[in-house]
């Protein structure tokens, strides 16, 4: 993409309402722009990040063996009513009247819509077990919004839901979940720990958030430091076999949020081990059994013909929150890092002087060559001056930036940096444009 | 994609409430249900559908020169209330209110909204022209939904937004939609052809509906035969070159629907080529000028330092509606004929005796084979009788179908079946494997 060509609105000072570092960035760097209270448009910048996440969500899920659909993101209260949740649902559920004065709402999540979609179709225990998941747009009314797209009002979450005969095989189904979420989060960068956690509202009895450690994380967590750096399984983790040892070795060690702490038991943790700390939660897990399927009379005939409750749970990743957690955890003063695996474009060509013969003709050479590797490069064409453009690209963050300058082609070369460690190497135009599309081979 | 691990629910009966052949044919084939009146969950098989038509319009959109981006679905009223649309918009528009008593809506289209986020940062006629779009869920709360995704209230939508200084520049604008979107219709298989259109709610005094015929087609169009067959620009064409003659060669002949039609102008068509027939509208696209810039001052600074109000256009394709218009387009009595670009798996394959070792070997051996040239094979493995594999792969309509039994392979070969001739050949593995694999090639 050219820079001139797209849409990228910066903003140059820190807007006063932005309190943390993502929502701080995301704001400058022309990522969102806020339409009214915790709701956003996701300008182009933005949109590209919060896509390459949702992908990668979806492969891990399609890995995992989950299939993907899609439910409405407006409601019939009929279902909600049924499992109790129409009146147990506070102030946060956006609810809706229809032309015909029928009550809808937004949905906040979806457990009783799939049991209702689950039943309609499902008979027999030879269709189970069944993981179905989506990818969509949900609204929570909260009282006051903040932290940018961290705590928003409509927000992109992907949402699994398993259906299972009994409860040992409804635990497989949790521990694939479990295990895909560790490679997930693993893929996009980040650190996650699962910990022992509150049910809240989608209730259960077996549940863990998993869980990025940051400075402006949203709440205490408290677990045994070597959950930190625990490799996640990989992807060639056999999804059809036993998971079990994967999780227990995850689950041994202390992990628990501020909810469902125990001072005693972290206490045995060795002092030197203890690791108390600010965290956000970036997914969330839970196994509820028949908490919706009773109710809803979510039911198939087992081998012998005798009806069975199904056992369900449900998975949870805040898929737009992500993009403030990347952010959160991979930044500097100068603006975002991103990881290379989510970065809105693979490198950056900084032309410093627009109009030159010379650095247009090295420039283009660059940019055609990385498009054509799949590198998909933004090129800085415009005519601003150099610290302009330095700055704006060290503010959006994009792995790698070749500079290029009437100077360094005298002799042929341009500047490559690497945004991260801020380390610059000289390079060929060729060893430039292999140098990056080696780093993503 | 083995069918034994997907959720595929087919009714053995029409639904009485189908009466048209998309709408029946998706419940019957498993692709939606409906959650309450004109509002449907996309199941597995239909969300892939949708998926693909979503993709192949974001590159025809990409490949246009347009950027994208995603507005939100809940929209302030005030933006509304800016241009007056939201006293205009009559009960269809879905009114909402917060918890704190704000009004809201459920955006039906973004005219108002994409206008508010680009007066926000552009400033200068430097920055023009712009087009952004984006793809999102919209709600239009008909008084009477019907014909399943095709007039639903819940609908996805691709909508693109262009920004001109001048009313020369914004008719560029105008044609590249245009060309974009009769290559786009053409990669869906679909022959659409644009025809005079009246503005509606959205306004403006030029606009083009892009019209499929169809027998169940909402209205009435007319126009000159030669427009139907007329070949698609091409994905070749330079949409950094003008446009016009293009534009002008399919809006020289006579093309109109109901609202615009005039009688006596398309009485001179040689008799031989009047075409009136039922059409479906799969985009629309209009020209609108200063209807929402000026009111909501959305100006820029010319080269002289002066304002100036810029000109605006809007662009859009129904995206779920697309999943019907094409089902409409392509099936016959035993279900739906996918076209090769969107169908949901590229092939079948049926296995008429599970559980027979050869059978199973040679399965899996073109199940592999597929999967590995990306041909996303959707491979019945399941217990059921010969006629019913048959009929289930009829009625999802894949192009092509593997079957393998235990006569067959005796002198080791399949039957490969073409879903749209009905033509069957007899081809061993290899033959079967590469014959399908290049028909995607």
């Amino acid at each position: 993409m050219r820079l001139s060509r797209y849409f990228l609105p910066l903003l140059k000072e820190s807007p006063a309402e932005a309190s943390i570092a993502s929502h701080n960035f995301m704001l400058r760097a022309g990522m969102v722009k806020q339409n009214t209270a915790g709701i956003y448009t996701w300008l182009p910048l933005g949109h590209k990040v919060l896509k390459k996440i949702e992908q990668i969500v979806r492969e891990e899920q399609n890995r995992a063996g989950a299939v993907e659909m899609l439910m409405p993101t407006i409601q019939p209260a009929e279902l909600w009513r049924e499992t109790g949740r129409y009146d147990a649902y506070g102030p946060e559920m956006l609810r809706i009247t229809d032309r015909h004065e029928r009550e809808m709402l937004y949905g906040p999540t979806n457990e009783d819509m799939i049991t209702d979609v689950f039943r309609s179709f499902v008979r027999s225990y030879k269709d189970l077990p069944q993981m179905l998941y989506h990818i969509q747009w949900k609204f929570r009314d909260e009282r006051r919004p903040r932290f940018g797209v961290m705590r928003g009002r409509e927000f992109l979450m992907k949402d699994t839901y398993s259906f299972d005969l009994t409860e040992d095989t409804a635990r497989q189904s949790y521990n694939k979940m479990f295990v895909a979420y560790l490679n997930t989060f693993a893929r996009l960068g980040l650190k996650a720990v699962p910990m022992r956690a509150d049910t809240g509202p989608i209730g259960g009895d077996l549940s863990h958030e998993f869980i990025i450690l940051a400075e402006t994380g949203e709440s205490e967590v408290f677990c045994h430091k070597d959950l930190v750096d625990m490799a996640a399984p990989g992807l060639d983790v056999d999804f059809g076999g036993d998971l079990q040892a994967l999780v227990d070795e995850r689950t041994a060690l202390y992990a628990s949020t501020e909810e469902m702490h125990d001072a005693d038991e972290f206490a045995k943790v060795p002092a030197d081990k203890q690791l108390s700390a600010r965290g956000i939660e970036v997914g969330h897990i839970f196994y509820f059994g028949e908490k919706y399927s009773a109710p809803m009379k979510a039911t198939v005939m087992d081998k012998d013909g005798k009806p069975v409750t199904v056992k369900m749970g449900s998975y949870g990743i805040g898929v737009s929150r992500l993009v403030g957690g990347i952010i959160e955890a991979f930044h500097d003063d100068k603006g975002i890092i991103w990881p290379k695996s989510v970065t809105p474009f693979g490198a950056g060509i900084i032309n410093l002087k627009a109009g030159d013969e010379d650095v247009d003709a090295a420039c283009e050479t660059i940019y055609s060559a990385l498009s054509k590797a799949g590198v998909d490069p933004l090129y800085d064409d415009k005519a601003d001056r150099g610290g302009v453009k330095f700055s704006r690209m060290d503010l959006i963050g994009l792995p790698y930036q070749i500079v290029v300058g009437p100077r360094g082609l005298k002799t042929g070369e341009v500047e490559v940096k690497d945004r991260a460690s801020g380390e610059r190497q000289n390079l060929t135009l060729d060893a430039a444009i292999n140098f990056v599309t080696e780093a993503y081979g």
